[in-house]
C-alpha cells in the first residue's frame, strides 16, 4: 500500500469539506440561528488538519492502484462522517457525539435516518447542512474533489470506480475530469429545476432548496416532522415523486440524451427493468390497498402507492402516510423494493437494479442448463453478452451483502427491539433508505438504539453507500501492509 | 422427455406406498382405534392405481437421463403427498383435504409442521403413520423403491442424485443398489438403537418408536402436545439431542467408519464446520440466556441451548421450551441455524452446511481477489480443490432459494399474519423444520393460514426437501415436451 497517495487526497477532502460548510455558515448568519460559532470552529478544524496533511505529503510519483483507490474512498468517508458531525455536536443541537455521528453519516450516505424526535426547532443552518450533505454524498465527494482540486493524479479512475454506485462505472468521455464535470452539471441542473418547481407549489425558497437537495441525493431529510406530508399538496407529492425517479436513473443516460445517443437509451436493460418494477409494484400495492379500503378515492390510492414505491426504490425514504399500517402484502413489496434499490450510476442505494437483473437472468440460465445440460445460454444486458467473471462478481456481492445484514442484525439484536424492527433497520441502513418498519417506521426514529448499535448501523450505512468492498478493506490487516 | 420411464417408476411408488401403509393398518387393529377402514381403502386405491400403471407401461429400452430423473422424483413426491393424506382424510381425523395434504406433506418432507391443535386424541395408527412418513421421507422413498423393486433401470443414479439432500451425492460402492442397502441398513440400525435408548428413559414401546422414527427423519412429529418436553426427563432430552445430531451428519461418514476409512472422516470439512456451528451457537445462546437470567441452573441453560440448537440445525424442530420468548439475539441465532440446516447426505434440511461453507470460502476468495487482483486463490473442501462450475452452481442455488422464499412470503402475506410469522413460516417450510417464530412458534400451529397459503407452504416444503430443481421442473413447459 502506498500511503502517500492516500493521505494527499485525504488532505484535500478535509479542505473541500471545510469549503462545503461555508454555505451553511452563511445560512446561519442569515437566520441568526446561533450556530455560527459551531460552524466556524468546525471549518477551522477541517482547514488546519487538511493543510497540515497536504503540506506533509507533497511528493507523489506513483500511479494509484485499485487498493489505494479503495482505501482512500473508505478513509475519506469515515473521516467525512466523523468530522461532518462537528457542527451539530459543537452547537449542542445533538449533545451526544455518537448521535451526531449517526445523523451526519445518514446525511453523507444519503440514508436519511434520524435520531431526532423533531427537526422543526433545529437551527436553519443545521437543517441546511443535513440536506446539503445528502446532496454532496449522493453524487460522491471524492469525484467532486478530483474535479475541483485536480493534482494530475494518475489512476484516479480507481476512485471513481470505488465511489460511484453500481457494479461498473463507465466514463462518459475519455477524460475523467470532464466526465465528472458533465455528471455534476446534470446534477446541479436537475436540482435547480426541482427547486423552482417546488417554489411553484407554494414552498418558500428555503424549504424548496432543502427538499430539492435531499431529493437529489435520494437522501430524504426534511425540514418538517411530517416530511412531504406536511405540505398536504398533490402537486408537491407528484413533483417529488417525479424527481425521486429522475435521480434514481443512471446519469449516463442523461448524457446520452444530451449527446443524442438515443439508441443507448432504448437498449438500456436496467432502465426498462426499473420502470417495469415501479409500474408493477404500484399496481400491486394500489390493488391491495383498494381491496382493503384504505383510501377513499382511486387517485389518492394510486398517488400514495406511486409515491411510496418510488420513495423506496430510489432509497429516498420520504413518507407521506404511515405505510407501516398498510396490509402485510404491501409492506413486503415495499421491503423488496427497498432491498433492490435504484439504478447503478445514480445517487440511489440498495443492491441496484442491474445486479438484481443479472442475478435473475443468470439463475434462469442455470435452471435451463440443469434441464438441458448441453444447451448454451448467455446472459445479455443492453444487447451485449455479460462475461462470466462479471456474473460471478455479482453473485458474490449478493452473498457478502446478505452476510453483512446477518452480522449487523445479530449485533443490534442485543437491544431487543423485535425481529421486524431489527432486520428492517439493517436493511434500511445498507440500502441507504432511512425509515424501516416496526419501531423505526415512518415518523419514528433510531434514538431507541444503544450506542453500540448506532455505531454498527453507521458502519452499515457506509458499507451500503460504498458498496461493501472499500469498507471491508478498512478492517482487513493486509490493507495496512506497506509496500 | 421419455414419459414411459417416468410412469413405470411412479407405478412402483404407488405399490411401495401401499406396502408402507400396512404397518399402520396393523397398529390400527392392535389398538382398535377405528381407522382400520380408512387404511384399507387407502391401500386399495394405491394398489389399483399402481398395478394399472405398471401393466400399462411395460417396455422400457432407454436409459434414464437427468431430466427424467428429476421429473420422476418431483411427480413421485407430489403424488406421495396427495395420496399419503388419504388415511387421515378418509377416517375423518382431518376433515378438510387441504389440511390433510399439508399434514402429510409435512410428514414425507420431514418438515413436521402441523395444522392440528392437539395430537393426543388421534388414533394411534394415524400417529404412527405421521412418524413413519417422516422416517420414509428422510432417507428418500425413491431410492428405497430402487433397492426393493429393482427393474434393471439404467441411469437410476439420476434418481439418487435428485432425491438425496446435498449438492453432490457420491456412491458409497460402485453399484447403486448396494449403496442404497448400506445406507438403509445404517438408518435402520440407528433408529433401533434410539428406540431402545428411549425405552430405558421410561417411554413405552409405542412412544419410543414414534419418537425414534421422527428423529431419524429429522421430522419432529410427536405423540404429545408438549413434544419431548412432555416427558420432563433430562435423560430423554440428551438422548434425543444426540440422535438428532447423528441423523444430521452425512451417512457416507458412517460407512467410512464401518469400512475403517478414517482419513475420510478426519478430512471431512462439512463435519468439522457443522460441529463448530453447534458448539459456537450453543455457547452464544447459553451466554445470552444466562445474562438475561432465563433458567436457574447452568446445566438447565446449557441443556436447553444445546437441544434447541441441534433441533434447529438438524431441521427436526422439536421444542422443549418456548424459544419464542428467548431474547432477540438467541432467536436470530436460531433463525440462522434453521436456514443453514444440516449436512448433505443426511435426512436433515436447510441450505446444507457444505453449501454455506462453499459460499463463505468463495466470498472470502473474492474479497482477496479484489484487493490483490493478481493473486490466485482456490477454494478447498476435504483437502480437494472445488471446481468453479460447482461454486457457480451453489451460488445460483442460493439465489433461487432466496427468490422462492420471497415469492412464497408474498403470496401467504395476504393472510396478514405479521412479517415475523410470514417470513419465518416460509423459512421453516423450505428448511423442512416445522415450527417458526411468532404465530407459528413452538406449541402453536399452521391452522390459521388460508387454503391457498397452505398449498403454497406445502409446495415450499417439497421445494425444500427435493432441493428446488425437481419441483421447478414440474412447472416448466419445456419439461413436458415429448421426445
Amino acid at each position: 500500500m502506498n500511503f502517500k497517495i492516500v493521505f494527499r487526497i485525504l488532505g484535500r477532502i478535509f479542505i473541500l469539506t471545510a469549503a462545503a460548510m461555508t454555505p451553511s455558515l452563511l445560512v446561519s448568519y442569515l437566520y441568526a440561528d446561533g450556530a455560527q460559532t459551531a460552524f466556524i470552529i468546525s471549518i477551522a478544524i477541517l482547514l488546519s488538519v487538511g493543510f497540515a496533511i497536504v503540506f506533509a505529503f507533497k511528493n507523489n510519483e506513483r500511479a494509484m492502484r485499485p487498493r489505494e483507490g479503495f482505501l482512500t474512498v473508505a478513509l475519506s468517508w469515515a473521516l467525512l462522517s466523523l468530522f461532518g458531525a462537528l457542527p451539530a455536536y459543537i452547537s449542542g443541537v445533538i449533545p451526544n457525539y455518537i448521535d451526531a455521528l449517526f445523523e451526519n453519516a445518514a446525511g453523507f450516505t444519503t440514508t436519511g435516518a434520524t435520531i431526532l424526535e423533531t427537526v422543526e426547532n433545529l437551527p436553519e443552518s443545521i437543517i441546511f447542512w443535513r440536506s446539503f450533505t445528502q446532496w454532496l454524498g449522493g453524487m460522491g465527494v471524492l469525484i467532486l474533489t478530483l474535479a475541483i482540486l485536480p493534482a494530475g493524479e494518475r489512476g484516479s479512475q480507481n476512485i471513481m470506480w470505488a465511489e460511484l454506485p453500481g457494479p461498473t462505472s463507465e466514463r462518459l468521455v475519455p477524460r475523467i475530469r470532464k466526465s465528472v464535470i458533465i455528471l455534476y452539471s446534470i446534477y446541479v441542473a436537475l436540482t435547480l429545476l426541482q427547486t423552482i418547481m417546488l417554489l411553484f407549489g407554494g414552498m418558500n425558497i428555503f424549504e424548496a432548496l432543502i427538499h430539492a437537495l435531499s431529493t437529489a441525493g435520494t437522501g430524504g431529510f426534511s425540514s418538517r416532522d411530517l416530511s412531504i406530508g406536511a405540505f398536504d399538496s398533490r402537486y408537491i407529492e407528484y413533483v417529488v415523486s417525479a424527481f425521486m425517479l429522475l435521480f434514481s436513473v443512471n446519469y449516463g443516460l442523461y448524457y446520452a440524451l444530451i449527446a443524442r445517443k438515443l439508441t443507448r437509451l432504448k437498449k438500456n436493460t436496467e432502465l426498462r427493468v426499473f420502470l417495469m418494477i415501479i409500474v408493477v409494484s404500484t399496481a400491486l400495492i394500489a390493488a391491495n390497498l383498494m381491496m382493503n379500503h384504505y383510501y377513499d378515492s382511486v387517485e389518492t390510492t394510486v398517488r400514495h402507492s406511486l409515491f411510496h414505491v418510488i420513495a423506496m426504490s430510489s432509497s429516498t425514504g420520504y413518507a407521506n402516510v404511515n405505510y407501516n399500517l398498510w396490509p402485510e402484502f404491501s409492506r413486503i413489496v415495499l421491503l423488496i423494493l427497498m432491498s433492490i434499490g435504484a439504478c447503478a450510476g445514480s445517487t440511489g442505494g440498495g443492491l441496484k437494479v442491474i445486479r438484481v437483473t443479472v442475478l435473475f437472468k443468470s439463475a434462469a440460465r442455470e435452471l435451463k442448463k440443469i434441464i438441458h445440460p448441453r444447451s448454451v445460454n448467455i446472459v445479455h444486458i443492453d444487447g451485449q453478452p455479460v462475461q462470466d467473471k462479471t456474473i460471478t462478481g455479482i453473485l458474490h456481492y449478493f452473498i457478502v451483502y446478505v452476510m453483512i445484514i446477518i452480522i449487523a442484525a445479530l449485533i443490534i439484536s442485543f437491544d431487543n427491539m423485535g425481529a421486524e424492527t431489527t432486520v428492517t433497520s439493517v436493511i434500511a441502513m445498507i440500502s441507504n433508505l432511512g425509515p424501516g418498519f416496526g419501531l423505526v417506521g415512518p415518523g419514528l426514529n433510531y434514538s431507541g438504539y444503544s450506542h453500540l448499535s448506532k455505531i454498527i448501523l453507521t458502519m452499515t450505512m457506509l458499507v451500503g453507500r460504498l458498496e461493501i468492498y472499500p469498507i471491508l478493506m478498512l478492517v482487513m490487516p493486509s490493507s495496512w501492509r506497506r509496500t
